[in-house]
Order: C-alpha cells, then structure tokens, then sequence
C-alpha cells in the first residue's frame, strides 16, 4: 500500500536499515518541514511528550516502530533478559503520555508478539516484532480509509463541517479519523466547507489542520476556538467530526481539550456531532470518562509558548489540561473501522468489537 | 470622587489644560504601561479601532472626552456651523466600532447638549460639554460600584467564579462591571476562585483581566477558552459574571467573542450565567440579539498578531467576529445600576428604565 500522504511524505517511518524512526517534526509546521531522525528510545519518548509526534494513530505506531528498534538493539543471553528489558523499555515508553490509548495498545500488541513467541530464538522474535510494527501502520492506513467511508454515508455535498483539534494525516498514517471523511469528499467533488478550531494552547488546528486542508484544495476557514458558536448560530455548520484519544466503554470520549465544547454547542444548535474512533482508541477496560486520566501540561504552553512576548502576567496560576472528557449523550455517534456505533453505547460498542472478532477469525 | 482605581492609575484621563486625553493603551499591558496622549479626533478614532482604549464604558468615556476636546478647538462664526462641524465629527468617532453601543450612547449624549443649548454661546455650550464629558466618567465609577454591590449580593464566601475578556477595572472608570463583585467581595475577605479565559484572539483575558485581579491580591487561574468545559465539569464554577457591549431589549447580550459558550457551557452544567450591563448598554430600540451588528476583524488577529511567527498557513480564510451573541434563555440575570433583571426581559429590563427616570426625576 503507498505510504506516502498527499502531503507527499510520511508523519511516521521505519528505517530499518539505519535503526532509526523518521518522524515529521509536527511543532515546526507549518512554516517548516522538518523530520526528525530519532535513535535511542529517549529521542522517541522525547518526540512523544513534546508533542513532535502526536495524533493517536501516529503516537501508536511511533511507540511500536521505537520499542521494536530498542528490541532489535538489545545484546541478550537468553529469551528471560530480553523480556526483562523489553518491559523495562515498554514501561518507559508509556510514560510519555498517559490519555491515548493507543500508546499503550500499540505497546501491548509487541508486548504480546514477545510473549507469545517465548519458545523461539530472540532474533526470530526481534524479526516478529518489525512485522508486527509494520503491521500496525498498514492497518492504520485501511482503518482510517474504512472509517472515511463510513463517515462520508453521513455527508451530503456542499455540507458546512467543523472540525477541532488535528486528526488528520499528519496524526495518523495516511487519511486520519474526522478528516478521512472530507478527504474522500474532496475525491467525489463534495464541496464540504470546512471550519478549523484554531485549538489552543499549542494551535494543531491552525497549524495543521489548516495546513493539511488546505493542501489538499479543501475550502477551509480558521476559527479562534471561541467563535464556533456563532459559527453555528449563523447556520454555516451541518456536522461535526473530531477524533478520540480514548473512547470509555460507556461511550465517554476524551480527545483534545476544547473537544467537550464544541459538542455541547452542536446540542445547543441541533447539529449532530460526529467522533471518528479506530477500535484501537476504544479502551472497553475503562467503564467511563470519569476512569481516564486527564494529562496536564506545562504553564508556559497558554502563557508565552508561541508568543513574541510573554502575555500573561508574571505568577499567574494557569490550568493546563490536554484533553477533556464528552459526555456520552452530547455523542451522536461512534465511527469505527467495523461500523458506525450509536447510543446506548455500552451496547453498541461490545456489537463493534464482535464484528471484528468476527472479521479477524474470517481471516485467518 | 477617587477616579485612580487600585492600579494606581487612570484608564481615561482628561487633560484639559494641555487639550488632550490621557489613556492607558490596553495593547501594551501586562508587559509594559504605557500612557497615549491623543491630541487629534484621528488619534482617538485609531485608538478605539485598535482596542488601545476598550471596553464599551471606557470607550464612552474616551468618546464623550474626545469630541470635547474636537469641539473646545473649533473655530466658528455661530452655532449653525458649529453644529455641522460637531455632526461631523461625531459621525466620524462613531465608525471606530460598531458593537459596543456606550459610544454611540455617550456621543448622542454628548450631542442633546449641544441641541439643548443651541441659544447659548458657543463658547458656553463649549463649557457644557467639558462637564457633560466629565459627568459621564463620574456617573460610570457609580454605576460600576452599584453594580458590584447587586452582583455580591448574588454570591457566597469561596465560591469559584469564571469570567471571559475584560470587564474589569482597564474597561470602565473604575471597578468594572463583571469584576465588581470580584473587586467588592475581596475587600470583604470572601476569596473568590477566579477563573479567567484568556479569550482569544486579542487575550484581554490573559493581559488584562488576570493583571489586574492578581494586582488586587485575588485567587486567580488562567485558562484557554477551550478549558471552561472541563473546569465546569470538575465542579469549580458556581457563578460565570461577564460584562456586556450591547443588551437588546429582549435580553439578547452582544459581547466578546466566546461570551455566548461560556453562557451555553454554563447552561449544560447548571450554573448561574450572570451579565453585568449599566443600563448605558442596554439598547431598548434594539428589538433582538439579531439587529445588532456584529463588527468583524481582520484575520492577521488569529493568524499571528501575538506570535513570534505566522502560526497558519498563507492563504487561509479566515473568520474573525469581534462579538457574538447570547440569547437570552442562557441569562440567569441581567445586573444593572437599577437592580436585577430576570426573565421575562422584555418586561424587566423596561421595569429598569422605570426605575431609572424616577430616580432621575427625583435627583431634579
């Protein structure tokens, strides 16, 4: 499957050959495309925090691709050392951000090719692991287009859109979640007009929503997060497409910070809210929103980060969480790989999970 | 009456001996105080277009002192071209902004002066407007203070209290309106949680509202506008005070952009939504929010006004509304120098202006 985006690179790659992880610097964009040529597994956990890489999808698949060239890079006696140090990398590895799930999914997915693979010689395991890890982002690539399928059955052409936050092709392997939809529509000649929270404090909105869209020839209009209601209440907005970061079993869904607002505004105006969610964001562990851990962030992130100047006065408390919760009945529904999923949701998501079930025995 | 507020300085400030007017460009803050001197009708019409002097009382302030000083300098035969040359100039200061309702109030004030003295000497009718100017300021360190004591009177020790932009002591003479409570509660030991969104795209909220509440000693957090969801959610906000640029007379309430998701949030999670409007922005030949013209900004605001670098990509659209509206079934109460207005508006807020004019004909 080709790669490459319609932005003409990868946000996430493998050079096996030279053990490194090639990752779009996403903080640069858009006045620079840099990547980022990462070798030790304190340059990924560092791109992680930093937020270098980010987007859900891309996070997972990051966190694989880096676990299996720590793995491969590992001088063992026997199967037992290597564990040791394989968990060892795991645990640090997820410690870079607590909310996406999919960190923790991609990790347990290598996790378990060691485990299950114990009686076979290391190298064959490391071997495994690169599968696995390439595995991850290919499927990544037919998730994000099935779920763009999906969520186009939910569009009429010409519709006005909303979007927050980045869950586009920058944050996953090709597609994204809430973009693939538009992207696909922009194939058909859709027309959609699309609205961009600029998503504050750190911009992915403007920065790369924007950029990505615009990119592709989408109409497209930069909002300040605050001015979405009016938006609304002018009649320009039809749906609302977002991405997830964690979805609870309860149909609770954190994403990025600001997320909450714009669906209890869609309910304000009668404007059905949408959120794209790969079956790898849905924790069905985790009973509800009030179970997710909420990440905060440094001060200096809302007070001067992207500023010329510092524009908050000096000694101000500041709370600065990345991520807020929706509750579940704001949600008009799940988009996931295996169907689209409505209220009640602790019904309908245990339904997903049991087509796919039922697709992976087909397979195999 | 005291006019510096307890920043130790003026936001308005006639300096008739030296023919200009004295204000605190709210652009500089918190980094720097910087004072402008405005000589010119031209230099008061630019600083209100550039928010260098903000917020509908102060900018009535500014108005009714500027086409003062105009008028002082005026060079006529008789009180027919006297009145063109004023006409003129007041049409001209009106165009700086067409939101906030104050400037038109305090110029049309300014005008029944002129109107109601056309016997008298210019050089007479010169005088009345100085003290017509100066009245007005007065009148609004007033106003601000009853408006605090009826908002106070809505609160209790401790409690948490969000706000959006700034209504504060930078906006009015002295005081605030929104800030009021804050400002009396404070002095009263009640210790106020104050949250403050930063209120993008011009931050008055980050610059200028969290400035001057930790000047005053206040409890105070900074978030993003995005967070007030999350905040709320927490269970952190038991009242939201905002102030107001123009209320119309159904109880529709024009403010800062964002005003109207605060107001929807705070709907959702079932807190008290209160607007603190001196009656000089309550305009009762407005019908609803919808006849009132929302002024839109340009788009260099959101894409890179504070920042080191342009934070979008070049060619984007964007939609930059200075103000929306809040429909009134969001506004638990309307605060003004007369009392506490409830639903329905359309006969509470006429029972205000009735409360007004008796006042007024007992003053005479």
């Amino acid at each position: 499957m080709e790669e490459k985006n319609i932005l003409g690179y990868e946000s996430v790659r493998l050079d096996d050959e030279n053990n490194q992880l090639i990752i779009l610097d996403q903080t640069r964009l858009p006045y620079e495309t840099k990547f980022l040529y990462l070798k030790t597994l304190k340059e990924i956990w560092t791109a992680i925090y930093l937020l270098q890489v980010r987007g859900a999808p891309a996070i997972g698949i990051a966190a694989a691709m880096g676990i299996y060239l720590e793995a491969k890079g590992m001088d063992v006696k026997d199967y037992d050392e290597f564990y040791k140090k394989f968990k060892e990398a795991k645990e640090y590895l997820a410690s870079a951000r607590p909310t996406a799930v999919n960190l923790f999914w991609a990790l347990d997915r290598m996790e378990r090719v060691v485990k299950d693979n114990r009686d076979k010689p290391v190298q064959q395991i490391k071997k495994l692991l690169h599968d696995e890890a390439v595995a991850i982002k290919e499927e990544d690539i037919w998730v994000c287009k099935t779920i763009g399928e999906y969520g186009l059955s939910l569009l009429e052409p010409g519709m006005g859109i909303l979007t927050h936050c980045n869950a586009g092709q920058i944050a996953t392997a090709k597609y994204g979640t809430a973009l693939a939809p538009i992207y696909l529509g922009q194939e058909k000649g859709y027309k959609f007009k699309v609205f961009v929270d600029e998503t504050r404090p750190l911009l992915q909105g403007a920065r790369l929503t924007a950029y990505e869209l615009l990119a592709a020839g989408v109409d497209v209009t930069l909002i300040c997060d605050n001015m979405a209601s009016l938006v609304m209440r002018n009649g320009w907005v039809q749906a609302v497409f977002v991405g997830c970061d964690r979805v609870a079993a309860n149909g609770d869904v954190a994403n990025k910070i600001g997320t909450s607002v714009v669906a209890i505004l869609a309910k304000r105006y009668g404007i059905p809210f949408y959120v794209c969610a790969p079956t790898s964001t849905i924790d069905m562990k985790c009973p509800t929103g009030d179970d997710i851990h909420i990440e905060e962030r440094k001060a200096e992130e809302v007070t001067e980060m992207w500023y010329k100047q510092r524009m908050a006065p000096e000694g101000v408390k500041v709370y600065n969480p990345a991520f807020d919760i929706t509750d579940n009945d704001l949600v008009t529904a799940i988009i996931t790989e295996y169907g689209i999923a409505r209220a009640p949701y602790s019904e309908s998501l245990k339904e997903i999970f049991n087509k796919k079930a039922a697709a992976q025995r087909k397979d195999k």
